[in-house]
């Protein structure tokens, strides 16, 4: 018997049958004597179809309007839930949003979360129902509707989790839970059972695309333990947490491969205060997010500036880079696209020497030419050739016996 | 110059073109300098998708559920609206229905409007917007979301029309506005240019399908001066407003033919103080709405008892009375499927006579035969046989020399 939330995303609620899926779920958990609040997305599909109605009637659709209009996904998918639920005799309420007491700034289509009252939800759940709650909006205060972004039910969920003291947040999903490496390209790849808030958080925004980082870094923030886990069978998740001593005993928990970074060089720029500064500030204001930066310095006080953006990016990088070349005292500007970063993971990095030696060593016995290097804490990245991406994973992951390990939980 | 209610019915924003074609159409009032309110339905099609979804799920759904998954259809509508404004350079707001101040008593699914806080509308009018409300939805005390039932965003811009105390609140649908008698039928037929609310509530009653009867009832009591009118072009259709002199000028306004009746006769009962009220309140507990009602006497002290209910309720109408037979000495149930009811509408009825006979005479000389007759202060109605009912509306249409009269404004 917990109090528990359960996020179901778009791909679990498409269409009605999988709805009755997901009502047939939560009554296992209603009637082990659970306390369940369930948060659902719109149906996958809705929101993309939403925006195209949008942009047919205007290019450059007003924010508020936007939110009013995408709102309605979650809407449907709540109030076809509660009534799933009650086909099986389970009591349960449908929330939007607002009426779940999630309150937002007033930042149309991307708002932030400033505070649940929860009472509306308590009270339903004590008079032994199943709450479901929109996710993914909220209400500001002026009472006008908000949407959170990308990923924003997962914020949601892990927010309603927080604000109703629930033991566990599960997130269902597409997928198993977080792998020591994508399972489609290393064949060895495990299921990680248990994961520190910052190793996810480096494995989710490294590509591993499971979660937003915004729902990742407020579960830390707020110290709520979420499970990532499939809506497809019953088998355990990765739970995510706050690290624990024994996760040191890892040293690199998950390999992870972005090929949606391209590789920007500045080259020949002059080696002085300010020159890297003027550099960012111009690919800020052009809305570029960067992401790797490394600086080497060359001959004759002159130095070259590399970094990574995404590949999208990559020639509004070059457009706003280029006119501050002079100023800069640069030579030019070059884009490398194909590229791939190759990461590894581990709070266990911390204490454990030698992790960069072996992936050094592993990459160069694959014969894989190291591009770039750039540590932290508990990462090291590096960048290398396109092509060689997948091998450069599968010879890494063995090099840290990442598919030997303890065996993956399951029923 | 000014403040004017527009509503536009399903099939006017049925899909995003059609939604562009009403945004163009708010724009020549709003650039006249107008101030307009918009009040739109959902998508045609959109309510009945949902619902067939909703008892996919559940046989029965909850009311309150089902009030808020409906209500996403006209949420939908209203942020549409607004963007398809502004990509024409209008500014709009969007509101839904608790949003515009749109309270109702807390019957989900077949709701009435208690009142409405205009402020939010009046203030974004000040404030040069176009504000585009969602009907059929309100909310109760609470803040649940409710809906009106059917008919409900009629209702809703009529109501709002009240609150902002409108100069007119204009219905746009799919036909020309209220006809003399339906058009297919009677090709001399001609668009009423204005008409009393008490005739249009005995005409749309009566078949002709216009408007709900709440709509026209709630106009009525607040005086809210409507019109009739088609989205597919800019023909002035038809004006309902309080009765004025001048309208007696014509006895009768129009022909109402009614092929969704049948009649039933329960024979031979008793004819005692009670009998009849025994017989309707079974109907009632049972739920069938009865129209007209006769009961002439027989021979020997018993008399039989006529009334017409809709198509649909008419086994349920038989089941009702048979077992209260017994207890009014009755003889039998026969129920007569092959009718129609006629009815011609006038207020000038009540300062003319001759109505009855002309419309009697009418029929003779088409050799319809009468089965029942029913009168009130400006309507008479008869039940005739349902295949002489077309060419009985012609012969009626044209004793009354409707087709003959005044031209039609258009424009």
């Amino acid at each position: 018997m917990a109090r528990i939330v359960q996020k179901y995303g778009g791909t679990s609620v498409a269409d009605v049958e999988r709805i009755r899926t997901v009502a047939e779920r939560v009554k296992k958990y209603h009637d082990a004597g659970d306390e369940v609040v369930v948060v659902v997305s719109a149906r996958s599909g809705v929101t993309n179809e939403l925006i195209g109605k949008a942009r047919f009637l205007n290019p450059a659709p007003n924010d508020r309007e936007m939110d009013m209009l995408l709102a309605v996904g979650e809407q449907e998918t709540i109030a076809l839930t509660a009534m799933a639920l009650h086909a099986l005799g389970i009591p349960a309420v449908s929330r939007t949003g607002g009426q779940a007491g999630i309150f937002t700034d007033p930042a149309h289509t991307r708002a932030r979360i400033v505070r649940i009252e929860s009472g509306n939800i308590e009270t339903a759940l004590t008079d032994g129902n199943v709450v479901i709650v929109a996710g993914f909006q909220g209400v500001n205060a002026e009472g006008q509707i908000t949407t959170l972004g990308r990923g924003g039910s997962d914020l949601s969920a892990i927010a309603v989790a927080s604000a109703v003291r629930a033991e566990i947040c599960q997130i269902f999903t597409d997928v198993e839970g977080v792998y020591t490496a994508d399972p489609r390209v290393v064949p060895e790849a495990r299921k990680i059972p248990e994961i520190s808030y910052d190793e996810m958080l480096e494995l989710a925004s490294l590509g591993s695309k499971v979660m937003q980082a915004r729902a990742v870094e407020f579960a830390k923030k707020y110290g709520v333990v979420f499970e990532v886990r499939s809506s497809f069978n019953t088998n355990p998740g990765t739970i995510v947490k706050d690290e624990v001593a024994s996760m040191e005993d890892v040293v690199v928990r998950g390999v992870a491969v972005d090929k949606n970074q391209v590789k920007v060089t500045v080259s020949n720029i002059s080696d002085q205060p300010g020159t890297a500064s003027r550099v960012f500030r111009a690919l800020a204001e052009a809305e570029v997010v960067v992401d790797m930066i490394v600086q080497n310095v060359g001959r004759g006080g002159r130095a070259n500036l590399t970094f990574t953006v995404p590949r999208d990016d990559a020639e509004r990088a070059r457009k706003a880079v280029e006119p501050v070349l002079d100023a800069v005292g640069g030579g030019e500007v070059n884009v490398v696209n194909d590229v791939a970063k190759l990461s590894v993971v581990g709070v266990g990095m911390r204490t454990h020497s030698g992790v960069a030696s072996t992936l050094f060593s592993a990459l160069a016995d694959a014969r894989i030419n190291i591009q770039l290097i750039s540590t932290s804490e508990i990462k090291i990245s590096v960048v290398i050739d396109l092509a060689g991406a997948d091998e450069a994973a599968r010879a890494v992951h063995n090099a840290f016996g990442l598919g030997a390990e303890a065996t993956v939980l399951s029923d």
